[in-house]
Order: C-alpha cells, then structure tokens, then sequence
C-alpha cells in the first residue's frame, strides 16, 4: 500500500484543530491554544499529531481545519505541511461544520477521497498501532460505512460519551469491525462502571473514517439547511470571492457537532475497538495521569523544591515553585497568572476561564 | 513626664534590627528581611516598630542595631532618624553581644541612660498600650531590676519560650510587676497547656528594660570574656579607628543570646506581664492569623480569583493568581519564587530555606 493512496482512492487525514483548551489555564490561551502547547515532551500537540500520521500520509494529503487566529501559530509549528491544506473558519462552528467545509474541499480535490477525522490535541501513546487501525478503517470505510474510533476504556469514565457495539461485520488488518448499536451521551457512574464490564462499548474517541461521497450524502439528508450553505461555498471554492463567500455564509450556520448532527442518526455505522493508549488530555489531571512520574509520583516542568510534596503537577515557567507538604496538587506557573487547585478539582478550572470572561480584565 | 527624659535619668529605645526573617521566605530575602517588609498594611514592619515608639521617644533617643548589609535600606525607611543612631555590627554574634554593643554606646552618651530593647519585626495591635507598659517598665528599671515584657499567652503555644512568675513587687503605672521565678525553653504541649491555666506565665516577648549601668554589670560579671571584648570596642567609640576595632573584634566575639547568656543567671529580673496583641509573626501562618480577613476567611494581596477558596493567604505580586477547593493554605508569589504550602506546614518554610543555601542555586 502506497503512502496516502490506498487501493485506488486516496486517503487524507484532517486534523480538526479549533478550539482553545480552556480547562488547560492558564497555559492554554486564546493566542496560545492547547494544540499548540507542549505538554507531554519538547513538541506541541499539534506538531505530535502531524508526527504520527507522517508514515502514513503525505504531507500534501493532510490538512487542517482551524481558526483564521490560530492558523499562523500552527502554520509555523508545521512548515511541512502545505500552506493550502489549513482550512480556515472565520467563526467556529462545532465539529459538524467543521467537517462539512472539510468535506467538499476534499470532494474539489477528489470526489473518491477517503477522509479520516483526527484530532490535534489528544494524546495517543502507540501511534504505531493507530496507524494500523486507521489503516483498517480506510478499509472499512471503502465499504461505504461510517468508521468510528472506539477506545477501549480503561477505567468507568463519566466524562466521555460511549459506544455500544452491535453486530461484528469483519476483520480488517487485524481489527474486528463491528456495526454501532447506539452512541450514549456521558453515562452515570452505575451505568459507566456496566458499560466497563460489558466488554462490548467504547468511549467515542471523535476521530472517524469515512469516505467523502458517504458523509456528504448524510450532511445532505440529515443537515439539509447546512448543506445549502456548505454547497454555496463549494461554489466558490478556487474563485477569488471564496473567502468572501465563506466570510458571509460561515456566520449564519447554525452550531453543530458532529456526533448530534450526524452520527447519531446516520445509516451504516461501524466502529472499529482500539487500545492505543489514548487521553483527551481534557484537564490538568488527565495531564498527570499520562505523564511519567518521578519517584514521588510528581510531574514537573521546570524548577521545583519540593519537601514532602507527592502526585502533584508542577508546570512551572521561569520562576522557582517551593512546595511543603503537598498531595494530588495541580500548579500551573505562567508569566501573567498562576492555578492552584487539587487535581479532584481540576474540571473547575472552566469556572476560573468563565469568571474571567465575565469580567473581562484579561488572562485569557 | 518629658519625651525621653524621665525622673531624671534618659529614656533610649534600641531596636534590635538584625536577621533575616527566612519563614517568611519567599517575600523575605537577604537584601530585603522581614523587617523591611510591608506585611500588615503599606508600613514596613520596621517603620511601625518606630511608628509606636514616637509617642514616647524622640528620634535622638531611638537607636537601632543591625547589620551593615541591611542598614542603607532601613535608613531609608526611617529618615528621622540620625544616622549615628544606627549601629552596625560587622557579623551577626546573636542577641547578646547586640545588646551589648547597644548598651556601650548608650553608657558614652549618658551613663544614667535607661534602655528598651525592643524588635524590629514583631507585630504589636495595642500600640497605647505597648507604651503604657514601656512607661511602667522605666519606673520598675530605675529600682535597679531588668525588666521583661511579658505576654499574656492567648494560646498553648509550643513555639515560644516563657517565663514563669514569682512573688509580686508593686504597681506601675496600672502594670503590676513580679519577680521572675524562672525561664522555660520552648515546653511541650502538656507543659504549654498547664502554664496557659496557671495564669501565672507569660510568654517571653524578647523585650526587655534596664538601666544600662546595670546590665553592662550582668555582662561583665556572666560574660566576662565577651566584656573585655565590648571593652575594647568602647575604648574606641568616637575616634576615627573605632570601625576598625570593631571590624577586628566583632568576628571573635561568640554567638550567645541575651536569654542564655545572660537573663537565665542575672540577678533582680522582674516581668510585666502585659496584652498587647502581640505576634511574633514568625511564620506564613502567623501573618493569616493576624490579618483582618475576607468572609471567607482569606488574607489576600494583590489580584486573586477564587473559587471555594477559604481561610488562605495569597499574598501576590503582579501576577494572577487564581485558586479552586483550598482550604488553609499559603501562597507566596514573587518576581521569582512562589510558596505553596497547607498553613499547618508554615514553619517548615526554613527547611526550603536551609535546601536552597545547601544548593547554591540563589533566591535567598
């Protein structure tokens, strides 16, 4: 199999980089947005998701959908790739759209295209076995289906939503493929910790394999408005008024996601159960859970004097962070302001970002 | 009764200037002691420890004792005072030869000379009050005894060391004064608790008044050795070689403090046990029990964000610092170290201390 052209139709990853992080402050900032953070090594999450796809697309075939601020940011962080594969939105939109405009750009480059729909801030600790599904997907895929990513969950997560796996359909490259029964919204505890035990239900990871033909036939039957809108601006692609067109459309669509405004009703569902050590890195806790640890179970960037200080996180900046006595701590040190809080709480961190916007006096 | 000139005989104050402060690290450092800090209100410790006195004492009779590295920024603080009524010592020798060096100075001025030795860094509620006792404290110095302060414990503290009293000698003032039965070192909890019910301990302020004829006699007869060195040093006093002696002398001299060296054995010690408000501010924890508070308990400094943030001291710098689920605890952030530590662990800030001057590596 040749890189980036599978079995006749060619395969392109698309890397949904919008959004800012915020449980993620305050290193994450409106200009400074956690793809573009680096968090678990020297390279950004942004840079590590190009990385990982590299053996098995060609630069020209993976592009970016993102917002028209953050694209330099990322631009530079990616030199390798194509200057037109950064797909700009003027105003995020949520994921539905975001993979619609996504869509008929490939649908211009090729109506066969097989598009997977990757994310730019998760962290994926055996990316060869991601490749080696991807691969399976784009076969599953080529059969007209609608490939999730299913990840296998680890322990009885509330915060994710899940998938129910119903019939198997088949192997692929190693993988069973199975039809969706049901997508769940975040479950309670109780059903979370029987969705564990069941053995038969993924966390919905939000990266998926589709054909472009295929998800385009469900944004027209199941997003009809929208797909007025996406076909008004495929009219204008590679004309000079595109931007433009983009530019008055894009305000008026409605917001989406993807899972809401297509999954959930969409026909021919798979989802292909996967163990790649895989996090959201949704919070400053995800962080210290994947990270490795000292002999304290500490994670630290930067200086750090610690006295009797175990399982904290300390993403530090220039200045020296002296802790005593410290348990399942997060402090993260920036140039402007500084997040102290345990690592329990580290969900509230959302509430720190609203207050800031509530009162408008910045950090954001 | 005329400022400074009571009954007779001259009434000088000398603030005990020197150390560092290193529990209130980071704020305190060695270019800026706690002393020199604005910990209680925009006043420097060091200038209300002056504010309070001025009632009583003019500035000519307000003498402070410190070291050389630390004099210019506390002049500057304090412009009413003479120059020459800062002493400087070479080196730290501890209490002792401080007062010592103090009690010299004051013998070539005025032989009849009375003298308090109060602290630079401690913080006192009742300053009225403070100088009714400093009044009282003079008329029971005149008869000859040397006079503690004695504070009235609010706690079992284990901290402190005390000072148990004897038989009563009379009135002064409103005060009464008692012989000393003895000093106790720091106790424990059991024997802390006891002296707090007896009612008939207090803790020892490190205050002390005499008559400087009679404690250069205390010194000459329990420190012989450091006499003839403060000997030395007075025989030169207001000639030109007089740094230079001490410069020579003062490196020799042994560290000894005024509680060892010479209250434990001194003859004719009197207490006036006294409630001033007093605190050592000793610690973190010290300063969030002093400081009027927030409703929820909070002692805060500069911009802070806080979500269900209780009874903790954020004392900032420039940046924001934004707090989730605490309870009980210290933050310290300057321009190049910040302190994170539960209010209860406060004490052991001097163990970072003492792992940065192992180190080597600054922020001292």
């Amino acid at each position: 199999m040749r890189q980036g052209d599978h079995q006749g139709r060619p395969y392109y990853a698309v890397i949904m980089a919008g959004g800012i992080g915020s449980r993620l402050w305050p290193l994450s900032r409106q200009h400074r947005p956690k793809q573009a953070l680096s968090l678990v090594g020297e390279r950004t999450m942004f840079q590590l998701a190009v990385d990982r796809l590299r053996p098995l697309f060609p630069p020209e075939q993976i592009l970016v959908v993102t917002g028209q601020d953050h694209a330099n940011v990322l631009r530079e962080q990616v030199p390798e790739l194509p200057d037109d594969n950064f797909i700009l939105e003027p105003v995020g939109r949520g994921t539905a759209p975001a993979v619609g405009l996504a869509a008929i750009h490939l649908r211009r480059r090729d109506p066969e295209a097989v598009m997977a729909v990757l994310t730019a801030d998760h962290y994926i600790h055996d990316a060869a076995r991601f490749r080696a599904v991807l691969t399976a997907a784009y076969q599953v895929a080529l059969e007209g289906h609608l490939v999730t990513l299913g990840i296998t969950p680890s322990y009885a997560a509330t915060g994710f939503g899940y998938i129910r796996q119903g019939q198997r359909l088949d192997e692929y490259n190693g993988f069973t493929a199975y039809q969706v029964e049901s997508f769940v919204e975040k479950p309670d505890r109780a059903t979370a910790e029987g969705f564990l035990k069941s053995g038969r239900t993924s966390w919905n990871s939000g990266m998926f394999i589709w054909r472009v033909d295929r998800i385009l036939e469900e944004f027209a039957r199941q997003m009809p408005q929208f797909y007025q809108q996406l076909e008004r601006v495929e009219a204008a692609l590679g004309e000079p008024r595109a931007a433009a067109v983009l530019e008055r459309v894009w305000p008026r669509v409605a917001s989406q996601t993807i899972d809401y405004g297509i999954m959930e009703g969409a026909q021919d569902v798979a989802v292909l159960p996967v163990d790649i050590g895989w996090s959201d890195v949704g919070s400053w806790a995800a962080l210290l859970d994947i990270l490795s640890e000292d002999a304290a179970g500490n994670v630290v960037r930067g200086r750090h004097l610690g006295i009797d200080t175990q399982r904290t996180l300390i993403f530090g900046a220039d200045r020296l962070v002296a802790t005593i006595g410290l348990r399942d701590m997060i402090i993260v040190d920036t140039d402007d302001a500084i997040l102290i809080c345990p690592a329990e709480r580290a969900q509230d961190v959302k509430k720190i970002v609203d207050k800031l916007q509530e009162s408008g006096e910045g950090y954001l």
